[in-house]
């Protein structure tokens, strides 16, 4: 795919030879054309009559633009003129802006005047790049022109991308039907549009010493995408890319921190109120099976534990160390832990960065890197894991097991994750805190879990990656097995950044976030609870084999609210078959709506719910169900939860297992039953037409991304 | 305001003689100058040495456009040629269109050739005007051009409108930013703007006969806004506005139906089980003082009250009736009660409209419209009114009394609004079901609840408005005093509409209700939870005295996740002053975070929780509080719900009475704590930082639109 990187490479070292960061256009042109970026026809002129010709060979109508080295902004010189019909318009344009220039700037070096091909039609999209200090090169596309700044309807991802990838840039932005041709404008050229995505994105990956492209305009019409203006900054200080382990390392590091053989307290006490006691009780109670050694000079016996003074006293290997004594005597003790050979450390001690201690956590760090030691934390309430019974925390034993595992940044928020998963009795693998991340952050978890198979759902919460490149690139290939669910923090936070071009200046933080997870398959939570309840449905959930939602509904009310909700998470309503409709009718009164939602009305008796999800459950061509269930005297809330949970579980036996998700309005009953529904993975809220669809439309997003449904072939087939 | 509305009246009443409904471009630009629309100068030619005459008058460049009678689509015909420079241009150009436009329609009438003035610079909008069978007249804003079809940026209110909701339209297109100035381009003429849009409005209101105006595009300039293309669509067929009852007599109406001094419940029955008997029941265990009276034919005593066989028996005066007979007796019945002087009567019977049944609901409001009689329903749960401990209704008695009043349209509804209702403890002023809305709606509880003191804050769920436009009339008076929160379910069904115009096309049902909400300061719930959780909030918080909002966390996580949701839901967190900042120092570790938010830390004790709140409570440049807390062993989930509640409930008896409002992250035990906040008046939730500043975020929207906070002066004084 590279274009010729041997004129590239000359280019920039002229630039560089300049003492000059930004290209001027004739290098620009350059550049394009040796990486194939379609550019129009052009010449350089260095007299008047030199401009006539070149114009005649382009053909009218031409731009005519100043060249100088010394002008950047070549518009605000007044160093430019569109539309020249004729040959007297181009001799005049000529004179007009080598005299705006002079006057610019008095003693500007003019190099000669540009004439170039004016494209007309088509629309002005921009295609851009940025290094990004988090995520490296980023490609971004958008609409150009006087909107580029107006609507930021922009879209990014990390360079390299694909050709898929560009293509669904397209789509990504708000305007994208322009590019699918509207009245009296044709559709672009989408294939042509997505090789320049590429072509710029493959640029950035050759040449590091390119901070930012802007093509802006980029016209794009039926017959191809061209490069109007191109403006490329080169920054001759190129920061390298820091060393990354091996998953195998990552993982094996990782097995040995949560699926240890034998663990040290440091810092165990025998008392009670301690987070040296607390640490102790909750491994013990929490069921862990290995060698447990309690750390501290002052005792004998803790929790019938015999003590040792220091880890180098254990007479066994031991694996990994929690550390529950104060921060300033870390890495003294470590030092110690790195001589006995464990490999892991849990620093549960707050005062370290997080207080402005910066020096005394790389103290830490360099005695772990030392020993080759890996740190999870400091500041952190500790981790749960518990396919091996291993609650190494001061909070509260975990006890419901499951396949979600649940990560946070912030011990507040990791706090949650604990009360809301008791709560809703959400089975989970692993709860981590990761507070500082001195060492040991998300792509390692991320990393550990691909393979974990007690795991099959990750949810994170993320204030900043370190390296958003290397989480990225782990969580697109983890993604296609386990959803992972993301919640970053800060994300209206666009944190100014100076920036010398239109994509440097869009390129707030959060933008680069949005595409770059969406790139990698990420379910993206906009706030604590949404996670928590994506995490939720995701685990409860089965997959659906394809894009037909069923909605059945004893409101006509909540089929209504159902539907709006079905729109805004992405889900397809399936288009009623004849013969399903038929079906259907038979089991609902005269009155009641088939069609989808069916509406089998408010007055009905259980046996009518059964009849109609029986029919659902069973029928091939519906993938998912969303039931609106309305609380009457006839059928009473828990009669209702009771029948479906019989339906449902009848049907699993029978190896059918679809998403089944509730919606129960009603008295203060429906609380009771949509918690028995959720006890048999049967997705149910009361009072909330939101939710279960919204947990659903989480599912199914995805299974999409993961290729396990095709975006159409599953639907209404 | 208006224009000449003779001009235009001749030009209409032209149009409609000529058996078209379409005007062409000379008779819109008549229309446009009678109406001080700006149009670029223009004058028609009869022959191409004409056009050359008029081309030179007005000043180059010019465009050229064929006039037909027979050709509406100019562009589509060839008839259009715009840039033309000079004289040789224009003859060229006037032998094209003319040529084109026979070719395109071989015996069209050709008028002539308008030439018109080029307007260049600005931006290209859209103004426009539709009928709409709910809301009359409309108009719309958006982005004009190529990008009306593809971004459909745009945004509707009632016509007429004033010239401060012009303005407010031209801020709430997503591309409100190019009109106040991108690079290259200066700010457009705001007030020519939206003095254009208003005298739209005005034409639409002054004459019925125009169904759609599309001025597009109209060119926004610093120096002005012209409409460049004028579209006027003219319907013979005016619809006459049906007739409405006055505020007084739906209030005087209302007041007898919720507040009766006796009550006859028509098909009461002996036998628990039946409607007819729930509803006696709830009436009698509800509390209600009034007189009550069974009319059962084959009874003498129900629930110990005697039985009449008719209402016509019953010896005093009686109000209102509540129907609990199959519907096909209803009309029969409702005949007795005309004659008894009964003047509301509650029809909970189904089996009308909702089933088909239109022509049997017909007959029972002829016999209302004879009598006089309003009807609420029929298919209804009933109503609620606390303050008459009146539960009219087969669902259970409620009993928290308070100042929220909901509605439904869909029985279902009413049944979560119920159920949250009670989970919540929030108190209800009433609960009221309106299923078919035969007669009673949305306007008539409006206002009445305007003037009925012992409601505050009014939640509606609405499927579709009979008549959108009284609706939101009534509304806009509304809510200038009290928080009206509308869920419209139906939202994505944007309904397919026959239209001649852009503006037609884009008016999808849920873009006018959102404009037209939005005007009449409505605050919009996107799903059911949303409308009951602000229906909570609004209640629960004072009014804020400004914009100032304060974020205390003890939890650097959640103040984060908090300050997002502040950006999402429009609040402005404050920005300290240094003085503020050196106080709130004071209280908290030198580690920890002032500024906005307050970061506490997570190890401190409840004094220190206590001493920030307390500062923030009594300091009168903070006007609201949103407070984060972290579940610690230091400070326990009880500990901190008591001291909270403490310290507010001590600022209100000094007079202090600002909105709290907290999220609690912890293990299960925040859940309890969370409860006991609120049932002290502080919006209190457990894992989640979204729903307390969602809630705090619907007041401030009430608060500013009732003019109560001055958007800017408020802030930071």
């Amino acid at each position: 795919m590279s274009g010729d990187q041997s004129r590239v490479r000359a280019v920039f070292e002229g630039v560089k030879a300049a003492g000059r960061n930004v290209l001027t256009a004739p290098e620009a042109r350059e550049v394009c054309e040796a990486y194939g970026l379609p550019v129009p026809k052009e010449g350089l002129a260095r007299s008047i009559e030199e401009a006539v010709r070149v114009a005649r060979n382009i053909g009218f109508p031409v731009a005519v633009k100043i060249v100088s080295p010394d002008i950047v902004h070549k518009t605000e010189a007044g160093g430019v003129q569109l539309g020249l019909n004729n040959t007297r318009e181009v001799r005049q344009a000529y004179r007009t802006i080598t005299a705006n220039a002079w006057n610019y700037q008095f003693d500007a070096r003019i190099t000669g005047v540009q004439v170039q091909q004016m494209v007309t039609g088509g629309s002005e999209v921009i295609v851009g790049m940025i290094r990004d200090p988090a995520f490296g090169p980023v490609v971004m596309f958008g609409l150009g022109g006087v909107f580029v700044e107006t609507l930021q309807d922009t879209t990014f991802r990390l360079a390299p991308t694909t050709s898929t990838e560009a293509l669904q840039m397209l789509d990504d932005i708000r305007g994208a039907a322009l590019l699918r041709g509207v009245r009296g404008l044709p559709a672009a050229d989408r294939q042509a549009l997505a090789a320049l995505i590429v072509k710029v994105s493959q640029l950035a990956a050759d040449f590091p010493e390119v901070s930012e492209i802007d093509l802006n305009p980029v016209m794009a019409s039926a017959s191809g995408a061209i490069v109007v203006d191109a403006r490329f900054v080169v920054d001759a200080a190129v920061q390298p890319q820091p060393p990354r382990p091996q998953a195998w390392e990552m993982r094996a590091a990782m097995r040995r921190i949560l699926m240890p053989d034998a663990i040290a307290v440091i810092g165990a006490s025998p008392e009670a109120g301690k987070i040296g006691y607390a640490v102790m009780e909750n491994i013990i109670n929490g069921g862990y099976q290995g060698q447990l050694y309690p750390i501290n000079p002052r005792a004998d016996v803790i929790l019938g534990r015999p003590c040792y003074r220091s880890v180098k006293d254990i007479p066994g290997p031991v694996d990994i160390a929690i550390f529950c004594i104060p921060a300033r005597f870390v890495a003294q003790v470590l030092e110690e832990c790195g001589e006995k050979g464990v490999r892991g450390a849990v620093l549960i001690p707050s005062g370290f960065a997080e207080v402005g201690e910066a020096q005394l956590q790389q103290e830490v760090v360099d005695v772990a890197r030392n020993h080759n030691i890996r740190l999870m934390g400091p500041n952190i309430y500790g981790f749960y894991y518990t396919p091996q019974n291993l609650c190494a925390t001061f909070c509260t034993p975990y006890n419901e097991r499951g396949s979600v595992a649940l990560t946070s940044q912030s011990g507040g928020v990791g706090m949650a994750i604990i009360g809301f998963s008791r709560s809703n009795k959400m089975g989970v693998s692993a709860i981590i805190g990761l507070g500082n991340k001195s060492d040991i952050d998300e792509d390692d978890l991320l990393t550990f879990f691909e393979e974990d198979p007690n795991t099959q759902v990750i949810a994170m919460h993320v204030e900043d990656l370190k390296d958003g490149r290397a989480f990225a690139e782990v969580a697109q290939r983890v993604t296609r097995q386990k959803p992972v669910v993301v919640l970053k923090a800060g994300r209206t936070d666009m944190g100014a950044r100076a920036a010398k071009s239109h994509t440097g200046a869009l390129a707030g933080n959060d933008r680069i976030y949005e595409g770059v997870l969406r790139q990698a398959g990420v379910i993206r939570a906009r706030h604590l609870n949404e996670m928590l309840e994506f995490a939720k449905a995701l685990q409860m959930l089965p997959t659906p084999k394809g894009e037909n939602v069923l909605i059945v509904t004893g409101a006509g009310g909540s089929g209504v609210l159902l539907s709006d909700a079905c729109v805004d998470h992405g889900l397809r309503l399936m288009s009623m078959p004849p013969d399903l409709d038929q079906a259907f009718r038979q089991f609902i009164p005269p009155f009641g709506a088939a069609g989808n939602p069916v509406d089998i009305t408010g007055g009905e008796p259980p046996e009518t719910y059964r009849k109609t999800i029986n029919l659902a459950l069973y029928e091939p061509r519906v993938h998912a169900l969303i039931l609106g269930y309305w609380h009457t005297i006839i059928t009473p809330p828990m009669t209702f939860a009771n029948l479906l949970v019989d339906v449902v579980e009848e049907a699993r036996r029978q190896g059918i297992d679809k998403p089944v998700v509730a919606s129960l309005v009603g008295d203060v009953a429906v609380e009771v039953a949509a918690r028995h529904l959720q006890d048999h993975r049967i997705l149910a809220y009361p009072y909330e037409t939101e939710k279960p669809v919204a947990g659903l439309g989480a599912k199914y997003r995805w299974a999409r991304n993961a290729g396990l449904l095709s975006p159409v072939g599953g639907f209404d087939s």
